[in-house]
């Protein structure tokens, strides 16, 4: 059977995950945001197959999250650096961590987010930056929005 | 070769990714979260193969993400109920929504947040809500956590 492209659909979380959901993915990007750039480090620090890592960073780079940069002729060797875009998405995985540390560490606290200025731990949150509302206040609701489908429509419309 | 378990890492995010991260977990919970609750609501809505459907349902069950009700004995039939632990993770999809749009939506917004009560769009933002800072404000920095063990000491010590 012919895998569905989660990239054709119009759900901006199917073309999300299009280009973050793979297997690996996320903590290649979670490497490349603590500072790795090289093919070596992730490999060694991740413990991935060499293969998976070399279609994984293509993918990322072809998604615009890293770009490869050329850093020694001879030998050939690239480094890949996090773009803007890739930085965009750190708050995305900063949350997921939060919730994954809440529901999945029952033995404390691996890593924390800390105020460097004031020395206390960070509570990632989202918030609506126009209203200040956290976003889980009922008052928010999902619609179809200016270019929704037929699909997407049927889907946001005639909700509660 | 054996796949690595990400739910045996200490990192949250692979043990978040092995609760959301297969192909169309998220998918799934985003159904959910619009009110979706029985099996043929979601392989209809979703276009997925049954045997992939139950197996999804069956491991967010597992995760504490869905609960599984009885609500007809003859013919036995259940729905699956979004638990607190569950709606605790529609924020993080919220921002992955929102980034994807703004990265990969072309053709413009096809599902947009807004605010019932003033009609206006939400901009889902991530900020700790210590200090009401933008998580992405330099200041703020992952360390080792009380529960590190040596490799996460090692992969967040150190560093500027």
């Amino acid at each position: 059977m012919k895998k569905i492209s989660f990239g054709e659909m119009q759900c901006p979380i199917a073309r999300g995950l299009e280009r973050v959901g793979e297997r690996w993915t996320m903590l290649i990007l979670r490497d490349a945001f603590n500072g790795l750039t090289r093919f070596d480090e992730f490999e060694e620090n991740l413990g991935i197959a060499p293969n998976i890592l070399t279609a994984r960073l293509k993918a990322l780079v072809e998604a615009g999250l890293l770009e490869k940069r050329r850093y020694c002729d001879r030998p050939p060797r690239n480094e890949y650096i996090v773009t803007e875009r890739g930085w965009d998405f750190r708050p995305v995985m900063l949350m997921l961590q939060s919730w994954a540390t809440t529901h999945y560490a029952p033995e404390g606290k691996s890593v924390v987010l800390i105020n460097r200025q004031t020395g206390l731990e960070a509570d990632p949150t989202v918030v609506d930056a126009v209203s200040g509302l956290p976003i889980s206040d009922p008052v928010f609701r999902l619609v179809p929005g200016p270019a929704a489908n037929e699909r997407t429509r049927k889907r946001y419309e005639g909700r509660s």
